[in-house]
């Protein structure tokens, strides 16, 4: 198979990681005797940097005519601390997704038995979870309407959706549960927001299309409760932009750490294929990031967009096969972790490679 | 000491667990010699069903006229059911906070030593958490305006702040950080949201001015991660009222139970006492609902608005003598507890009145 791939590595971390990931691709064409061709492009602060705008038009362009994108994170202390700067790296992240019209986020929270104890939660309550989460990724109050007022004493951002946009991205969560458990749970905050009333009756209109599955509707403050407190409830959660953004950090936790989660953006134009973790400039540079998130996100790369199962299988159980054999990065080690298999990010992409 | 209290039980399991809040009450009152004189009033789904408003202006009236407020919750299925619905319980909830000018929710997550196990979180994780919420209560999208198209296709409500609402609450927050582990935490998405600039911009500000505390900001997503991940960084919680709600329940989980956590919303007018729980409707007139959270807003109140230290203090410590002695609702019993040790509403009532 010949595909063409565009690596958008970004700021922090996202250098460090995409590399594995990128690394991983490489191997696996290989392996299978896939030709695939890469090019790469800016975004974020590295973009600002360079060209003054977060999302050059140039990577736009290189972004469509790709066949998927491998993305590694934008963010940076800079602009953390001035909330006053106008030109921000996520807009780059924003515009890209909305550009590229990306309106289906998902976050399957894939859970290593190996991990178990890596995480703050027990082991019982994890075991057997398993979750797969459809954000919105194009609408919500990230893209409405931005304003702030001549003195700047006050600020808006307009929560907004429309019924297509919940339709389309509702039938493909629908579509995965069928394939699935069958439970659909659709989170939203219905009893105080209008915008989540338009969710809820549309979720429930398009539910009526799909009797095999069983759906639930939940207040978004008691998902984030549920997800800690019993995760094995949920099978696929349908949720907007905002909400989807807080409860698959948190439900990060379950998989033992942020640094084991991809995620795969889909819609209308090519496939855009991330970690969920972010930039973190903390600890950039110092080979300390967990890059199986982004090998991961290949994973979900060849068997979303290219359709290559075996070859996505077989980075997994390579995954598993690792970590059973007692190796981890810092993010996931635990005290039965002898320190000698706490490794780099380096070294932790290298033995997945082998 | 002679104050007027305004019981408010709502739906659901409010009139239940309420009755054993004031249960508590009158017992201080009988120990200490204080004389408390008591009214009830509707509100919600109740007050809807006799009234027809969520919030009838009597009640209004009377809560204008009290010393504290006792609240229940409020809530009902066929509302959540029904989103068209024009006239919901909640409403009467959000007028009543906005009318009083009950601008600041404080949530302490009050960790019971004999309650590390019930929780879904691992004990070492959980040991030694102490963190006190406050999540703004009068303003964000909760009040923003919403807007239904003519065709009824699309939905909005607008998240916005003013400068004067994030100082206001910033200052109460930082006061209590200087009476506690002068750490402050504040949550936000100022990496994508106008108003969350404005949010953090202001609380750089008032930073300044308490160069005691050390302070520092954290995007949404990140904190629902860590709050699981690491609970005992967090001491005081600085937050805004959507991004509130969904952490503070979700850290009900670190206490073990929702069922377990009392809140104080105060501003300008008279003090609001409640359980961070629901109506739970599901549950309701089983005589299953945890009394703990109404009785521990009790002892908020006593304290807060009536600043009765020893009798608080005394409240608490009788609850942690009876978890001491084996005693527990279901949603805080663990395999460890044997079965008649686990109470209903009433029993648990009566035996923290004991
Ligand atoms: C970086 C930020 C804009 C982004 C988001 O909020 O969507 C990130 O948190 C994510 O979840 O992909
Ligand atoms: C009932 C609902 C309107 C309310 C809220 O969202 O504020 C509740 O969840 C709470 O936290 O007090």
């Amino acid at each position: 198979m010949k595909k063409h791939i565009l690596v958008i590595p970004g700021d922090g971390i996202g250098p460090e990681v995409t590399t594995w990931g990128k690394a991983v691709l490489e191997q696996i064409a290989t392996n299978f005797n896939h030709e695939f061709t890469f090019d790469e492009a800016l975004m974020g602060h590295a973009a600002i940097e360079a060209t003054g705008n977060p999302l050059p038009d140039e990577t736009l362009e290189k972004a469509r005519k790709s066949d998927a994108i491998l993305f590694g994170a934008v963010g940076h202390a800079l602009y953390d601390n001035d909330p006053s700067l106008k030109v921000r790296p996520e807009q780059g992240l924003l515009k890209i997704r909305k550009e590229l019209g990306l309106y289906a986020n998902l976050r399957p929270i894939l859970l290593f038995d190996e991990l178990l104890n890596a995480s703050s939660i027990k082991a019982h309550i994890l075991k057997g979870t398993d979750i797969l989460f459809f954000r919105e990724l194009t609408g919500d109050v990230y893209f409405g309407e931005k304003k702030r007022s001549e003195d700047r004493h006050t600020a808006s951002d307009l929560m907004i959706y429309n019924k297509y946009e919940v339709e389309r991205i509702a039938h493909k969560a629908y579509e995965a549960a069928l394939q699935r458990g069958r439970k659909l749970c659709s989170v939203d905050k219905a009893n105080v927001l209008e915008s989540s009333r338009l969710w809820r009756e549309t979720v429930q209109e398009i539910a009526k299309l799909y009797p095999e599955v069983e759906t639930q509707h939940m207040f978004v403050d008691n998902a984030a409760m549920q997800l800690i407190k019993d995760p094995k409830q949920f099978d696929v959660v349908l949720t907007a932009n905002l909400f989807g953004d807080i409860l698959t950090d948190e439900a990060s936790q379950i998989a033992g750490s942020m640094g084991m989660l991809a995620s795969a953006s889909v819609g209308d134009g090519t496939g855009f294929f991330e970690p969920i973790h972010g930039s973190a400039h903390d600890i950039a540079g110092k080979n300390l990031a967990n890059p199986l998130a982004s090998i991961l996100s290949v994973a979900l790369m060849l068997e979303i967009s290219f359709g290559l199962k075996e070859e996505a299988e077989l980075i997994i159980s390579t995954i598993d096969r690792v970590l059973k054999e007692g190796f981890r990065t810092g993010d996931i080690a635990d005290d039965t972790i002898s320190p000698y298999k706490v490794l780099g990010t380096e070294e932790m992409g290298k033995l997945v490679l082998k």
